[in-house]
């Protein structure tokens, strides 16, 4: 087998849920039938590693230092959803009819990983409700413990800054990832959150 | 969304069995965990789709003129197993314990699709009987309509050239891909290969 062949079926193993099998046939596949749509990926790959950041207001991936949807006078500013990461963010963008605006933490805390507070950027969240804009915290983050004592530690971050807390209604199944979750399940446990007390 | 990260999920469609969904999970997968492979895969998408050629010999993927299985003093050249493509040839070299060379048809005979002996390479293919090394041609082509036309056409080609013509066992299930029979079944129709009358 060529060396470049097995380099690509090498390479393509780092994509999610891709083992030798899967990736083996992903390089034939594209070598016997997809040349110039291997070259576009290849440019977009290239292209979105090197210039996809992060905005500088919500932490969702941008290429520009203020994403589309921060930038929108069409969102609402007196919601703020907060999530773990961009994926668990668009999620909900396209589940749900939510207007408006996110906080992507880019995990969650995780003290004996020595991931606190700051790492999370809760400083700049805490500074965001400090502007006295966002009247409702609604906190996304994954139903693991982890992610409840991300929860908690939110709600009470709101209260401390007057805004009220409220987390998603019961519906998204316990251990599980908010990615995987289906849209009419997620679009349901959305709808009906519930005030955090 | 940013508009790079729209034409990466856009560009992983390309890959077989990847939909909006899965697309989505790779693109989102790359930029938070992997950047750093995800640009070894640009690299190595472009560097295989621009320098992975054919080999002269056997038609199979190849970055050199004459493949390292065509090359090998190791292979024993007097069986040529006939395949339709490469992943099939890739099937066949990890399943089964042969010794033997390679021939790839890249595709079958399909007369309707304007798909003859030549557009096959079978007129190469019958010089390389008419050289008198191959003394078995192995018919590896699939077991569904146009294959199976196209193992009785190589079988009468072998015949011409007093070469022996043989077949893939029953086992390979009807109408199936051998690409994508698992390794047991594969080696075991390889090995009970019968001669074709
Ligand atoms: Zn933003
Ligand atoms: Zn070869």
């Amino acid at each position: 087998m060529s060396s470049l062949l097995e380099q690509l079926i090498e390479a393509f193993r780092i994509l999610p849920g891709v083992g030798q099998k899967t990736a083996q046939r992903m390089a034939y596949h594209v070598l016997e039938r997809e040349r110039e749509g291997g070259r576009r990926l290849a440019t977009a790959l290239a292209d979105a590693v090197e210039r996809v950041g992060h905005c500088a207001r919500c932490r969702d991936f941008s290429e520009t230092e203020v994403c589309a949807t921060c930038a929108s006078a069409a969102r609402d500013a007196h919601q703020l959803c907060v999530v773990e990461s961009p994926a668990d963010r668009l999620a909900i963008e396209q589940a749900t009819g939510f207007r408006g605006l996110y906080y992507v933490l880019q995990g969650r805390l995780s003290p004996l990983d020595g991931i606190g507070p700051r790492e999370i950027g809760l400083d700049r969240l805490a500074e965001r409700l400090g502007e006295g804009e966002v009247q409702e915290l609604i906190i996304a983050t994954n139903p693991t413990v982890e992610g409840e004592a991300t929860a908690q530690y939110l709600a009470q971050l709101a209260r401390q800054h007057g805004t009220r807390p409220s987390r998603l209604a019961h519906g998204v199944p316990l251990g599980g990832e908010l990615e995987y979750v289906d849209r009419g399940t997620l679009s349901h446990a959305f709808g009906s959150r519930s005030e955090m007390m």
